[in-house]
């Protein structure tokens, strides 16, 4: 099944050096998620060819502008493009009065409804679950509520082995009942165990976005065994007394809890202004956790295909 | 005196084919006015050189959002860089609130004041002026309270003939009466007309920036003789039942106020989405005021040097 994460924004705080601030998408089996939604999303969006009519979902983490100041404008350009299905926001309870009163002033009332899932900041929720992915919060450390969003695939059914099925000659209505483990009795009475019609799928994977925060132990449990770890690296280390004064976390640190957590691969990103190449960044991550990449406008992190 | 604006945006509604919504600087004697700024602009006056910190006055149009979106991103990012000096910001008065709710959730206490001038859509004002220009509202007709801003370059004073005046010997503290229109007593008795020590400075010239709105007679005299017209033209004149359910001009209606006014140059912008290619607009503009051109996104127009 598909599982990938698309980056359209890796600045902190402002854009700059063509740096844009934070967005990304997740695809799970074809369906799109927004992750945060910075000013100038939709414009990067259009430049990485991610249609705005197949997001459904979008997850605001917290109410600093560089993280929904792209919101309105995408929410008005859905509206001018003809949407009509409801879209569910999953964001900070006052983020519906910044929407409603930006509408309000322009006389828009939008084509679709938004269906507005509050997230709480102070404990762990599942706030999002279809067949394929459910999304849990990660409460964060930052200046003020913030969640990460912890994206865990479902897991599969077992998959039918065709030519031992065939063999046999198990007719389709028992399809469904041998892909959730059953066993099939043939109308000669023979049983035949569920393991030799079906093998194991693969386990399923998970996806940790930790946006804005200081280094914290307390959401390391939840994020644990992440196949993808996306983790704020905003300063270098020896910025430590910086990052710890406004709330993020150093390259070294984001390396450090990739290691605790045992992640798959780590994905830096959030950037500081001041660093106009990014190169030390990922270096100074790496020499902890070398499978680290850079989270680069428009790069394209595969966890399942 | 320098006088020219600079496009950062000419798309309506939603950005599209590299076209940003509306936004542009006006540069008047190396002072810098930034005119509507619409989501995105920090990103475009980063590609187009504009350093914010030299932008100490915005005026924005009016409400709908692709001419307002990037101005929380833009006050943010001013504050991030570290700027002290107060901004004013002549607007329609409940971006006041739009604005102050933003800082509210986000808990930022900008390090610079805000001065609103709150514009009237109802009557032509004058909200600002220094020793370069002043600026008037043009009250519009569209679908919300709108106002255009005329730019009007102060007369300035009359240019000494430097040769005539070193002939005479006139000393220096008599310079500015003479500039202003004086003329000069020597210690003998003589009189020297001012005629015979100054030349008359160029005629102030005005720029017109007339975003959203129908065909309205009612701005025309106001706007008559600009050096320059810009012009919404978001729609061919095929679609101007369009135009005019939407509170929008025509291509071709801009051309034919740029007539009626006497405009010496027009610019037209605002382009709608369905067009993804502009020569269509130019052309049929043309047909009737052929010193026509496009709001390209970086075009700069040169008023005066």
């Amino acid at each position: 099944m598909k599982f990938e994460v698309t980056i359209l924004g890796s600045s902190s705080a402002t854009p700059i050096f063509n740096r844009n601030p934070t967005a990304q998408v997740v695809n799970v089996n074809d369906k799109l998620y927004l992750v945060d939604c910075a000013e100038g999303t939709q414009q990067q969006m259009m430049r990485f060819d991610i249609k705005p009519g197949r997001i459904d979902h979008i997850f605001i983490s917290h109410l600093h502008g560089d993280h929904y100041l792209g919101l309105v404008g995408l929410l008005s350009s859905m509206h001018l493009n003809g949407r009509k299905k409801m879209l569910k926001l999953f964001c900070p309870e006052p983020l519906k009065e910044i929407i409603e009163v930006q509408l309000k002033y322009s006389e828009t009332s939008l084509n679709y409804a938004i269906d507005y899932v509050f997230t709480d900041a102070s404990q762990r929720s599942l706030i999002f679950e279809n067949q394929d992915v459910c999304v849990e919060t990660i409460p964060l450390d930052h200046r003020i509520p913030t969640t990460g969003f912890l994206f865990k695939q479902k897991k599969r059914l077992r998959k039918l082995i065709k030519e031992r099925i065939e063999e046999i000659g198990i007719p389709v209505p028992y399809y469904t009942a041998i892909k959730r483990g059953s066993d099939y009795e043939a109308p000669d009475g023979t049983i035949y165990k569920n393991e030799e019609l079906t093998i194991a799928p693969a386990p399923p994977k998970s996806y940790a976005y930790v946006s804005d925060t200081k280094y914290n132990e307390k959401y390391f449990k939840q994020i644990t065994g992440a196949a993808l770890l996306y983790h704020e690296a905003t300063f270098m280390h020896d910025m430590l007394d910086r990052a710890n004064q406004t709330h993020h976390t150093t390259a070294l640190q984001a390396g450090e809890i990739a290691n605790i957590t045992k992640a798959e691969k780590l994905v830096i990103g959030h950037f500081s202004a001041r660093y106009k190449t990014l190169n030390e960044l990922l270096e100074e991550t790496q020499t902890v956790f070398p499978n680290t990449e850079l989270a680069v406008e428009g790069r394209v992190f595969v966890i399942s295909e």
